[in-house]
């Protein structure tokens, strides 16, 4: 099956939220369901005159611990995904800053492959996975290794506001089993390993999770980091490129002053 | 301030999801925003004709863990409350039935009462808290242990479908820092607690959360459980009731017949 490759974005202009494909510099406004019936108004837009938003309009966003060998050195291999959730409230689009907040230490980039689900899944065999999983975008699966580690679960950690960058795209027929995924801090490469290298392939995942959690249409599966992470510092700019994909970059938000502490009861 | 007791509803009538006032069995419907501008249009519904679903349209559901030291005997009191999510797709309403899928062992109970936002929050002092709970309802924070132990992350354990029951109802209104919670299965009571023994107040959590993720209107937030819990079976009928505010009943359905497994890669 050789599928075209398409390219959609999704985006704000004069208040409005549109979908769109993106060809070259343009993008073609799109009407209709991005994930089934949808097309062309004939309306072009620059892509430097819109605002980029996270590719999907989620409902959830799912996300894939331990999924590179390179990543969990010493650990043992996973039996099953290692599994947790992301707040929508953590999503945002390229561009977009992420927040270091004021008791934040140790903030760490996880370049990703992300997958965007096309149908609602529920009990979705391996065979058939494939058609589930409409796109793939790059994701940077932002996490504060302290809160992680420290913490009882990983909440904190990996759901504060701004820790689920997404984008600028998501591309329909790529071939997810072997993209490279590359992160760049100020420009230097600190991660660059491809997704055939993964634990749990794609469609090992959309199956695993579909057994126990119905998937719809707009859901963002994070499929997991390869190699080593280290900690961004305000005014860092990081940047995750997908393979074919595209290249999503955000830049660390300066340190927060302390908010008013938590009293004892 | 001694505010009136409203009870709101969100249910479904001929395929129109609605949210009422409940006046003894008479749901009186609104229309507006239910976090701000409301008013009734003058039609009225009787409850047993309708679909009772979730108390609000949430858009992420977050609960805290360990927030009762009855629940927690012989493990250190948390310094900070113990966060994870649940997914959207966990939520369902009064009389909905639980899965009992086919690798499921260890379901417990948990029964919580659930905050519900009303206004949107960031950094939210302790002593401005109370002004961003619009209400509280009952919940039970579904928890198949087995999972939840073995699993790196809680996250099928807490999060499968149908794990997060809510409702009948949200109160506005209620006193909710000393309401009793209550569970009972097939009639004999489990748990039973006032939220006023709570580790984490309702103002602490909502302020707490709201230092690291953005609240929104509808967000709904398990406060946690008191006592212990135990395994419910296939059949078994459980109750959670929030002292003055309703009584959530969700049965046990059939165990599923196993699905085609995750193939070794």
């Amino acid at each position: 099956m050789s599928e075209p490759v398409t390219t959609y974005i999704r985006y704000q202009t004069d208040g409005k939220v549109s979908y769109g494909i993106l060809e070259g510099e343009t993008i073609h406004e799109l009407n209709g369901d991005i994930f089934g019936s949808h097309r062309r108004t004939g309306k072009k837009v620059p892509i430097e005159k819109v605002s980029i938003l996270p590719p999907t309009d989620a409902q959830k966003v799912i996300a894939v611990g331990h999924n590179f060998q390179s990543h969990i050195e010493g650990m043992p291999t996973p039996k099953e995904p290692v599994l947790f959730a992301k707040l929508l409230t953590s999503l945002i689009g390229h561009d977009s800053e992420v927040r270091y907040f004021s008791d934040t230490t140790d903030l760490h980039f996880e370049g990703e492959m992300v997958l965007v689900i096309g149908k609602t899944a529920s009990n979705v065999s391996l065979e058939n996975a494939s058609n589930y999983i409409f796109a793939v975008a790059p994701g940077n699966d932002i996490s504060e290794r302290h809160w992680q580690q420290n913490d009882v679960q990983w909440f904190r950690g990996k759901s504060s506001d701004t820790f689920g960058p997404v984008g600028p795209v998501m591309v329909r027929g790529a071939d997810y089993n072997n993209l490279l995924v590359q992160t760049r801090v100020n420009g230097k490469v600190m991660q660059s390993q491809s997704t055939k290298d993964m634990i749990f392939s794609p469609e090992q995942i959309v199956s695993y999770v579909s057994r126990y959690v119905t998937l719809e249409p707009g859901d963002l599966i994070f499929s997991g980091t390869p190699g080593k992470t280290s900690a961004m510092l305000p005014g860092d700019v990081v940047e995750i490129e997908l393979e074919g994909v595209g290249v999503l970059r955000n830049t660390i938000g300066d340190k927060e002053e302390p908010q008013r502490l938590l009293k004892a009861k």
